[in-house]
């Protein structure tokens, strides 16, 4: 992509991608930057209102029945930003902190917000000349990050560090050598850093991507597995599908038709047995169910990316700010938890497709698809994907409503939204290298059936994967091998040779 | 319901629950008996057909390698019946057989199912004259019941048993004094009974159906909760949730405040908090969401209700028979899932807001809103939801990925289905459990709050409940307080005091 | 056992069993007596001390500022009894009624508890006439299980239900039926009722013992399972054994030798494999670390039941009353957890040598163990015992931990204690189905292999097994051998067979 | 420590730590010498055994069926090493690396590996010169870790990487930079150097030292916290923890009085509650019950340590080989499983008391600890401890039983035990966490109860803790201030403060 607009409306995680991996620019809308004027201009008009707003004259959580001074905004909204610095590490990844950022930059947008419009602006600058404040990814509850987006506030008044290029220094020092300058704080600006979903998020509007991408491979890597597994085509055929009526089960079984055009597995051959496996059978039913429930917290995600979640929220019609619970971000949680369980299923299904794989008695190949009696081939490499697999299991249990009752109770619910993210990323990068694994042996597979045309696409895939990896021809360290599997897959290689949608 | 004519196509939850529990009676449509008619002569035309077909003149699993004869379909397919009788109780209730026998019978009317036209004749007499084979809930793997659909099998050939008029007797004994004839099956007919996922999917139609009732009298007991808090009405307004976008959070708000209309509760008062604790605020959000998941959930059962998971798959107009997967139930099994999950954080926000309600701090009412300093009052019930809350924690814990690989490694992949939904029923059971607890709680509460108007359906479910349960003016044994709060919730008679849709 | 004298100090799992199952009659030492009576001279001694002793001459919980007077002891411990019956069904089995009652009753003999001796002594008139109070099993979060221990208060004060003679009735009725008198209750009595473990500890005992009793009776089902596997028999091997030092697992090589003296299994046999599958040669590392889990478990239970557990706790040499948190069971209820975790590998190892026995490649017997080609046998109850095991890895997911906090916060950690061993009842139950399979799948795998002589101990289960349930010779029924054969395990047939210990 | 000098029989988990974290030079004693010798002495006769030994003349899992020729053990067992290495990132840290080796190392010394000496000396080499193989930590089901360990096989043949003085570089060219000569490998060699558990076992051995010295120091942080909340001291009481009999609840009782020996603490204070909440109240109870569970978790480890795991298994008396099963190490992994649930109540205990350290009801101390009106000071932090809480709630859910079939069927048991391990290690790296924030707010509390003494060894602690981290006056960047007192925890500062035992 060129440039993003943004508009606080229609951000799409296409673009949250493009702007965090590509470092695509980004500006604001003119109708954005209205907005933003027009909320700050009615914040100072209310400043002076007799009764409380939440974090604005009055202070928050627990201390919300504290008043605060209009004379003190500045001091007090620093300290906010430093008090409410509590993070744990890892930190953020760059491509992470950037679709943070994003995030937030374009909920501020909406109008709700009634941040400083200098502030935005500043989001916009460190994203387009690629200053990236530090950011733990760790201690946030999931209802609102602000213990997190915390550190963003730090960098922009000077403090904690950033990232700029490939260096970790100090906040100050990379605004000097950008030409930036620090900024100073007005009221409700603490609050329109920190009170945001924007970790849990930005980082899922990631990896909501890169699962979308992952699908596409997998069904690719599919395709070429059965190819090995010299499988029955009818668990493809779009009749079935059609009687079904689940969207998204007929979508994979025509991308997995796609993918196997002209593919000498339509032949006929009455050596196939009646049926496969379920491993190899359910797939299009499998990786359906999990493309719907994608789909459905996408739609959810992309709400949250678009509508503010700011507390006390502005109404600009209204002219008045009121409290808001937005912040709650159970509905695309509950996505995000989901996922987990449905990828475990995903993932079981291709580990028990390696083990037939490996077993003559379904495959009529050699055992562990050895290329000779002294070889040993794929034998010990089967705990490779099971211990994978293990661990999706479990990483796939719930954790959102684990938690306690904070503020003298009065924040008592709450999602673990990041960590929520966390283990559903982890558990993408493992199934990552499970079908690494599917694909190293759907290729060795594939080799032994010689002469026989592979698909337009399956075929693409076994080509770029023979060109880094070869046949397995004696044994050889297969650690190496998964990596470079691996990275075909996480690179985005293998993705490239395949059709748009 | 007057009677309900099924066409293998538009059954819906609630027809489920009608037949189920009000013995609606059921009828099959013309078109279903046509199709019914055309696939079983198709049947009949490809008995000879030189290709094997799975089930039907070979065996089953494993077993379908061996071939099938003929002159013996009729002892086949009654030792199908016969061996595929492998559960274990507890053995499903009344409802729950009728919802299993509707399930499978609209089921089979798609016309690709084959089976003798017999069968779904007598699936319909049995359930019109109440004659109910019994069927034990253990022993699937989810992937097609075959192991418990086979006991109503076993009585439509005159063995095992079956409850009728309230007693359990032989099958043969029932159907004599009904005037049935025991039924002999022929090719397919053994299959057609067993390969269907319609004892999960028949009980998950009865739980999603009994779910959406009881998010309707959840979402009023929470108003009359709010009312006995004396809550903020804020985090009802409708500016916030429009906003938001999320469709289930804005019904809810707007259910919600049709339950409060004309309450006191929104009448200004200096003395309410700025805000309440999140188990107050963010009900919209939670039950919102959980009401979207419900959604997802009930159109894919709702698929799983209306179109066929037969395999092998009679396809009427290709004048064929073809290998199917569509047995696979994970897309709907998914939202089951899901929805545990998201209960447990209803469970969660009520469980604290009766917290709350017991604490003088948030509600300047007596501790554990005794009546007098000597009346231990709502002390120790405390911790009746709390391990409440704990069992739902636990068996929210996912299930349906954890399987072996059966037949020889054939049947490698399955989802659990009925122990997910059985699980899910329990869930929602403690639920009603607690809310049972927080409507006790809460009208306890608005006694303190003598002489306020409460809303208009809020004040109905009030008016029931103290029908019933007095005023805890002294100790006495809570344990049956709480066995009559759960019934009001059970048997739907706060239901039938809140608005249609 | 003739009678059984309690000490407070010296009661075993096997004596609860005892008492709970056989009846076996009760009485209290004089030792027991003794403390009894000093520990409440001490309390009425202390009536009048100044100093607030918590649920004496305060209130308990978040009511523990309140002060109780001297002269309203009576009606206040009858409130608190009553306030505090919260429970939830499903009711306590008589077993377990019993079990209960006698652990509480055990645990006041310390002399740490000051309750009246009437009362000790009415709860062994209970149990020694057969009059068991109406208990709840749900409602307690395992810190001290208040809510339910209750019920046998009410019972005890003339209220509430009790079951007797097989009926269900209201406790004056069958006091009056069994000539007994009603007791009102002083000070402390209350507390001394309700505050202690003993709902978890007397359920938990019982299952201590039933758990011990199926491992005997599982290691003598998997010796006949070997033999029916044909397996070897150097897994066994005391040499190996002797070298890994782990106690459990060399008696459970012991056992099963000793289960397997003179069969033809020791006989050399060249075809035999050089390995059998892990789930046949692991299953002394597995049943033994199980066992030893077992033995930790049950030292501390024991404790539990031989110690106080009361608050405030009487220190009869001192003279005093002090505060205690003895009520906390973790110590206990981390074994229990930990155990349904190590069931799991039982149940999988069995599941998985019931596919093995069913495949003929490792048994060169016929497939799913048929007698001809036209039964189906046991193909289909594959996925009866595999959707157990499902439900046993969903069991053992970890309960103890989550919790809320109650009573202002003050009560603030909790157990599940009683959860926690229901689920591993619950898990012990799918166990014994599971090995009932095995029963039945090693039976039919022996009568193939005709003529050779069985194991001392495997033979003559395997006689017994045979004796209910024939050869499978044609297709019939499962579900009803299933029943069968669980039978044989869970009413203690089976293990009256083996040797004592 | 000095040297160790390893027999094979008595390793501690104590000098696996020396080794792997001080470089404490090993040597092996005399009489481990002489087994390995007379053990390849063995292996060499046996050598031209007509009967087939695993792994040895024949292959090995699945390919336990083909014959491994004389002339060809050198290739197959340097095939085998290659064909091993299947693992997956993340490296083993270097202490990580040195404890499995030694562990490794210590298990060949039995005299039942059969080993060439020439491999058991080079290992002690490399420990002694700092060479350290890269080892992955996943892609082991533990059931053995033969996939990872061959990493430290691909070393000694000289393929591979290391890490020497700080730097990867390939083995080949660190071997010849510290003078060594890459090995060959004989029979049975490849099976010794992967065949062990001592990728979870070593891993494990570091962990249980790390939690033993990490419970040190969290009675001692827990003795501050009481000192700060100005808490009772009669949950010390020896006399309650002597009548409980639990031997870890005293010990820790004890300990806690030794840490608060001289402090005001026990000074009369009639301001203080009768009773403290329970996560202040219970911890000798809750600590004390991990105490015990990571005491039989130890000696379970330490016999895995000190025993054979080798299979086959050379019996130097009887003078020859056999199969055995010991490899399976379900005994020590259920210990492993338990702790993460016990650690889990440790947790949550403390995260309440930070929450009740917070609170002014409790304390009497300013809210959130701060120091005036317009510091935030602990408010935000709150949802540090509880995010980590909920990670270790996640974490600790079970693993073991999730594993799949593999090799045919032959290995179907395994227990995930390098997994198992890693997530027990996160849990206790986030408890170190927890208790840093512990400290900090405890620190801040007792700076309020100004003039008065603290513990022996509590004061140490705060002395300690204050020499780094300044009162908080004035609201400053707390995610420093974390990382902080982390170190103080993690790198042994504080527990060098503490009592030796």
């Amino acid at each position: 992509m060129e440039k993003i607009t943004l508009t606080g409306d229609n951000l799409t995680i296409e673009e949250v991608a493009s702007v965090a991996k590509d470092y695509t620019q980004v500006e604001l809308s003119e109708g954005a930057e209205k907005r933003l004027r027009d909320a700050r201009q009615l914040v100072f008009d209310l400043v002076d209102a007799d009764f409380p707003i939440y974090g604005f004259n009055v202070g928050v959580g627990w201390n919300k029945d504290k008043k605060v001074f209009k004379e003190f905004f500045g001091q007090y909204n620093c300290n906010l930003i430093r008090s409410h610095s509590i993070g744990v590490p890892p930190w953020a990844s760059t491509e992470q902190v950037r679709a943070i950022m994003l995030t937030r930059l374009n909920g501020m947008l909406s109008g709700c917000c009634g941040v400083a419009p200098e502030i935005p602006e500043m989001y916009t600058k460190l994203l387009n000349r690629h200053i990236h404040p530090m950011i733990p990814m760790r201690g946030s509850v999931g209802e609102a990050d602000i213990g997190l987006l915390s550190h963003i506030g730090l960098a922009i008044i000077g403090e904690g560090n950033v990232e700029f290029g490939g260096k970790i220094m100090p906040s100050k020092e990379a605004f000097s050598l950008a030409g930036l300058e620090p900024l100073s704080l007005g009221p409700k600006d603490g609050l329109a850093i920190v009170s945001s979903n924007a970790v849990g998020a930005g980082h899922g509007a990631l990896l909501l991507k890169d699962l979308e991408d992952f699908l596409k491979v997998a069904d690719a890597i599919y395709a070429l597995s059965l190819e090995g597994f010299n499988g029955n085509v009818s668990p493809l055929d779009d009749r079935n599908h059609k009687l079904r009526r689940y969207v998204g089960q007929r979508t994979v079984a025509a991308r997995i038709r796609e993918n196997l055009e002209g593919s000498f597995i339509y032949e006929p051959d009455r050596q196939k047995a009646v049926h496969d496996p379920l491993c190899y059978r359910d797939v299009p039913q499998i990786h359906g169910a999990v493309l719907e429930l994608l789909q459905y917290t996408r739609e959810r995600l992309e709400i949250q990316l678009n509508t503010t979640d700011d507390n006390p929220c502005v109404l600009l019609e209204e002219k008045t700010i009121v409290p808001s619970a937005n912040f709650e971000p159970l509905n695309w949680v509950l996505g995000f938890e989901g996922l987990g369980v449905a990828l475990s299923h995903i993932s079981k299904a291709s580990c028990l497709r390696l083990i037939k794989l490996s077993d003559p008695s379904f495959t009529n190949l050699p055992r562990f698809l050895s290329p000779a009696a002294d070889v040993l081939c794929f034998c010990t490499v089967q705990k490779t994907y099971t211990s994978l697999d293990a661990e999706i299991r479990h990483l796939c249990n719930p954790v959102s409503m684990d938690t306690l009752s904070l503020a003298g109770g009065m924040e008592d619910m709450s999602t673990n939204a990041p960590y929520v993210v966390q283990k559903l990323d982890k558990i993408l990068d493992n199934l990552r290298y499970i079908f690494a694994l599917e694909l190293i042996h759907a290729a060795q597979a594939v080799d032994y059936r010689k002469g026989r045309s592979l698909g337009k696409y399956s075929g693409a895939v076994y080509e770029k994967a023979r060109s880094v990896i070869p046949f397995y021809d004696k044994d050889r360290n297969i650690t190496e091998m998964i990596q470079q599997a691996h990275e075909l897959i996480a690179d985005g290689t293998l993705l490239s040779l395949l059709p748009r949608d």
